[in-house]
Formats: structure tokens, sequence, C-alpha cells
């Protein structure tokens, strides 16, 4: 099955990309929900959160530090921002390959959807 | 300064606590916004998702393989869940102890806030 995140990754598919290193791409999400909204994808196919274990969770980790890198570089640091990831259908998940929202630009409310 | 979810780590402080383990502490949230809320935290004190960097990103991950560990032994593995982490005024962050946010019970919507 064709999976579009790793199309992303592997430069097969068009986005905006606005960080990358061996592990991990980050690009700006097609659908914003806040005027900064970027997903953060780790190049390895992970399904959903569920299956995040002891074997994978250091990427995982990673797409959090990559995070504030990008608060740094996107100059939301000190504002202050929201990630968010999703699993199955109550979570909202639209594309089954594990992605880190970052969220910001403008006060994010609670509950948080 | 007390670090209230430091005392809930060193059990100087209530809380309904679901699983532990040598790293992380998980408990209800006293202010759930969905069927099921847990917090789940490090037990080292990292301020938020912005002091998250290579050193200390392994415990961030951790805590993601936890919830997913919770999730199934909460019986919400299947119908899925949301996970969010908030940093700063924006992000809605209210206590400088990072915590993983894990809702589930309801479908949650779009936006996250």
């Amino acid at each position: 099955m064709i999976c579009i995140f790793c199309e992303i990754a592997a430069r097969e598919r068009a986005a905006r990309i606005v960080y990358e290193d061996d592990r991990v791409v980050a690009f700006h999400d097609v659908n914003p929900q806040a005027p900064v909204h970027i997903l953060i994808i780790p190049r390895d196919h992970i399904s959903g959160p569920l299956d995040v274990d002891v074997a994978n969770e250091g990427i995982i980790g990673h797409l959090v530090a990559v995070a504030a890198r990008i608060a740094r570089q996107e100059g939301i640091a000190d504002n202050g921002y929201r990630l968010v990831l999703n699993q199955g259908r109550d979570g909202g998940q639209s594309v089954f390959h594990t992605h880190l929202h970052l969220l910001a630009g403008r006060r994010m409310t609670w509950p948080p959807g």
C-alpha cells in the first residue's frame, strides 16, 4: 500500500519541508489548524502511537526534540506550542504513519479537541 | 520551588496512579477532559517540551510507549486516543513539569483546541 508520508520522506512526493535529518522529516501541514502547523515524522514507517514500544521509543522522543529545534527556528519558542499525536478513530488519526503535530501562533484552547 | 508532579512521583502527594516504572509515573488527571484522561510524567524534572534535546529525548519516547501500554490496560487501544504535550502560554501549559496527556473514551475533534 502506498504511504504518502513514506513518499514525502523519500522525496517522491512534494512537501514544504522545514527540517530533516537522518531519522526524521518535518513539513507544513496542508490543512493548517493554526498560524504554524508542522508535521514531524519518522523516516521509518510506524503506523501509530500504539505501535511504539521499547524498540522504537527513541525515534518518537527525537520527534519531540526536533519540535523544540523547529520552535526556535520558527520563532515560536517563547510563546509556546502544542504537540499532538493521534491514534485510531477516537484520536482522529487520518494518515497511518505516525506524525507529531506542532501547532503554534495562537493560544490553543482546552480541551484539546 | 515546590513541583507538584515531582511530589506525585516521589509519593509525597496523593494521585490515582495507574502505572509506574523506574522512569515514569502515570495517574488520572484531576480535571478530566474525556472519559479517560491520564497524565504520564517522567520522574526526572523536565520543565516542558522545549527542554527536550538529544540528552533526554529517550525518556520522552518512553512516555509514548507507556501510553500504548496503558491504552491496552484500559481497553482503549482499539478505539484509539489522543496524546498531547503543551509548551508555554500558547500551548496552554499549566504545570511546568512535562506531562503527556492521554485522552480517550470519546471521539476527539479537530482542531485540537
